[in-house]
């Protein structure tokens, strides 16, 4: 497919690879199911080369809707510190891919639950129910292995790994990337999102401020139709903030709160069904498992942190339109299709086209 | 000056009063100081006609970013419930108007403090410090009295009450309000918003979907210049949300949390320096502070939140955008002034017609 | 063995069982592995005999500190209910244990995760990697399905189930459980609590008011030795509270926050890798998944809660007690071994008598 | 009165002061009413010599029961620091000892809510009502002013400051402190508490273990009687945690939940009308106002925490019990008279003793 360029959203410039991984050192790979009604998979991100384990990395999260699923946030807001890759995959997925990262963890650490503590696993997840026969619990250990061993700097988007047989806005939805380059006391700064989008219904879709979903509503139905009027969400947002400045946990809350900005713009108001939630990390620094007991990481000013919140916000935002505008059509269970944003909506350039003129 | 009428913002339509009375029995009063450097003042919300401090009402709050000195939301967070008026007033008249709360619950309850525990006063706040003096401690006791004695079903709004010395995207901003009906399991449900906003840089001014102050600031600098150019907000905003539905303290906190998606909409990604919170409180049924033992409150099934979200969400973009097409121009100390939107945009109707063509 | 009889610890009146099962319709079973290094299980707690999913139970969590890997209390803090059966396990367990409850609930629900939502699973878990060859990941699914078959009102405690391989203030640790019954309001309400007890330095033991661990100490090293010269925890414990007094989940979160009370009266101070949480849950009414869209569940005034508190605190206390209390000796893998209570401290009695006399 | 000397609890050793002021900087002062049915005060804790606004002190919080009427919270819990002394005083005075924390912020920086952000006052309280008449609303802002000028490394303890009127176990309570010194990586750091006691039932009352004030009822009535059989707490504690070891806002939250596992060893269950919040800051490093962009504060390993959470808890157990060791009789209001820990219970260092006979 020849898709039509995506428009900057936002006037902050984008990394030069326009996703998360313009964050220096970090890396995604995915693993795709796609076999008859088995559409899903499994992505994972590492925010370094090195044993997490044992360069642990600060982080943390805000569940800004908590209808989800995940395992090990407990532990983040606890501690502020990611000690396995973020994997990502399917609601009943969750448990077989945190054991993968268990044994992964356990080979390269044997002292982990001897004389070592035990470690944290790190699986968040979304619910591809429509497309994919998540009954089947197809996810396993091997996948998240194989996601693993993908992660490279360069990755796809859109109807793959993880987003294999995600919807959002009853559109084909799935793995969106964005970037967003700020200055802050003299240098830059980097801050990327990767999303594992798989929320909302079409009369909210909202494209760089146009009310695409809300416009189709109406020219399909002759009237208006709001959300409120469909069928409640059972989507949900898995978002990823990843960036270089040096800010510690309390900090990457605040950071990751902004995320919240980000998905509202896109039509979103946090469905009761959607479990949406943001985790954000610092690749500035990291905490040793064994070494220093008194360490001095460098921390950014709070007052210093706005160019990054708008960063954080316009890089959600635009990842989650970057998951439509990547995603292709899907066909998965009982016939179950969801149509790509470009087949859907075939004028849509002309529609934002519109706005900006 | 005869203001041009403001577009309805989202499909979901208003209620008569298109403002938070529209939720039964919900008052609003003001108290506005306007007197050369002074220009500062006190709202005030009341659930109810009935005393607070027996008819508790329940309550929940989100802290979307806590760059605030607001008092009483440790209770609310505890109890789930209200026990005083809702007062709004500017950082440093916070004390004042506490003491004041204290002074009337007493007054109607002699028992607080004494047989009774004592009484929780809440008190929300913005940093009016541009217009206004906020140094001289202007605001007194009596103010407060003078608001809560005003409350009523009809009120204005903009540069009034706790709203006078307000700035909000560079322009003049201050008190806003509107409201929502939605349809819930066969019955219809109000959410109304008020709001006392004083946030934003002109950059990042979004109306219904309409950058309006990219727009501007691209005008004006020939080249597009992002918010984070510009010095960093030292502004807030307080958004208070009340429904008719009947909602329990957990409930009303994730409904209160869709306030940040309404605050999004118009720019705000919750700066570092700003007291972005929100407050939920339902009409529905009260917690009484002497009754029975065990009472049977009416509760919504969750499943069934998703109007309401989209309702207050829209309420409260709503109230903001209300917040700035009310206020007129102020000029406080020091000769600061802040123009209203209308004089700052005189072409503002036709800007955002373009988009609805 | 023929264990002295334990005392009874505050004066507040145990129930009939003295165990959880006291709140009538709660239920335990247990899956027990023995087999050389294979020292671990499962323990299921039902919070009444209909299905979890379709009758949801009121029910919150308090992390006292979270150094835990538990899966499901995202959604519980969001939702404030429970939709599966309570599962505690060894660390490395939680995968295994959660795909269980899934398809377990998929079984009885086929529409989950296609029609309706998912399920949220939620299993709590300590490490039991002393005794228990953690590395192993012998926890399988086949080992929830028998703890929960054999739930029933009368269950074992000590070394059994998800206790099997736990340590507990250096000695054998395990399953406890108690029960309170107060009087709130002229009614008598039962507050029961079972823990999974698996924390602790033996110096820090304190039995009744009694500091059995110090004096342990002092006996043997001649000079008082505090918990801080000895090596890290790295244990953990659940505590799960059970009532029958009609409160709604911000109530139960204040409820298991007691737990933190009776925990500490045992000598702990939640050490920096003891993953201390608490869960409590109310029998007093349900959740209807689809049912009524306004339901009037019966809810206690929140005036009234300090007997229950007391109970919390109470049973909790008791209950870890009863953990050590009830275990017996168990040698694991590479002869790891750990004493049961009554094996270390020959003379118990007589201390904990000297006390009371 | 010659007090007997008190017993040392726990075996880590004390700091050479024995109080919060041990933590090298930290200074505390007092503001003492004492005339007929006035009975109140306010204390301040200074963390440094040095403007607090400009040099601000990383802090957190645990609200262990939120029934309290605090000011300043929200920031604190944000932004991770104090920008200014921290004050006790009773509930109804919050409001004007906030007003002088601002008075006094301003006259040192008069930039503040100009171009600067407003300052965030930090008043906690407990409720004196029973001997002061607390509706009199007495606390003025010179009283703030007083305590402040006053505050010193020496300073006295009981009835005085903010502890004139507060009430512990239906005996005096007031003001406490306690330090303990630990060894961490190789270096000795000092954690001081200073509590604001005001909590209980004489029944709950425990010293060091002994069931003090079970005894004591056991013996008036012939009949064990339960904290539950009287009526219910109105008290809160304030506790203030300081170290001189270097951790951060997430680290120190952490520490200030330790203060719970003290509080509870005295007999605590945190009654639901009680409001128990403890406050942690750290003196190891600041947060520069205006300064460098980037800072690299000092942080000790979370793994190496173990003996400063011991210490919290010693050194709030301590502090509380010091509260009441140290305070006088006093008749305050209507005739109401709390009778010292001393003068209640003369036989008090015989039952102490008998238990480590």
């Amino acid at each position: 497919m020849n898709a039509p360029r995506m428009p900057h959203i936002s006037v902050l410039p984008s990394g030069a690879l326009g996703t998360i991984a313009d964050v220096s050192g970090v890396t995604v790979g995915h693993c795709t199911l796609d076999q008859d009604a088995i559409q899903t998979g499994v992505t994972v991100i590492r925010a370094h080369r090195d044993d997490p384990y044992r360069q642990k990395v600060p982080a943390a999260a805000s569940v800004i809707n908590g209808f989800g699923k995940s395992i090990g946030l407990v532990q983040v807001e606890e501690l502020g510190a990611l000690e396995t890759p973020i994997a990502l995959t399917n609601t009943f997925g969750v448990g077989a891919v945190a054991q993968a990262q268990i044994r992964a963890a356990i080979a390269s650490n044997p002292q982990i639950g001897r004389e070592w503590p035990t470690v944290n696993p790190l699986v968040f997840e979304c619910n591809d129910g429509y497309l994919n026969d998540i009954q089947a619990l197809a996810i396993q250990e091997t996948h998240y292995m194989q996601a693993l061993d993908a992660a490279a700097a360069s990755f796809d988007r859109g109807s793959v790994g993880a987003g294999r047989g995600m919807s959002c806005f009853d559109l084909k939805g799935g793995i969106g990337s964005a970037s967003r380059v700020v200055s802050v006391a003299g240098r830059d700064f980097t801050v990327g999102a990767l999303v594992l989008a798989n929320f909302g219904r079409l009369p909210m879709l909202t494209i760089d401020g146009v009310p695409v979903g809300r416009e189709l509503a109406l020219a399909r139905h002759k009237q208006a139709t709001h959300a409120t009027a469909t069928k409640p969400e059972q989507g949900s947002i898995i978002m990823i903030v990843a960036t270089d400045a040096p800010l510690d946990a309390r900090q990457l809350k605040r950071l990751s709160m902004r995320a919240a900005a980000g998905l509202s713009r896109t039509g979103s108001v946090y469905g009761h069904g959607s479990g949406d939630i943001a985790l954000a990390f610092s690749t500035a620094w990291t905490v040793a498992h064994e070494g220093d007991h008194i360490a001095t990481p460098p921390l950014l000013n709070d007052a210093r942190l706005d160019p990054l919140f708008h960063a954080c916000a316009d890089s959600v935002e635009h990842a989650i339109v970057d998951a439509l505008w990547s995603a292709r059509s899907v066909t998965g269970r009982d016939g179950h299709a969801r149509l790509s944003l470009h087949d859907a909506v075939p004028d849509l350039e002309q529609r934002l086209k519109q706005r900006s003129a």
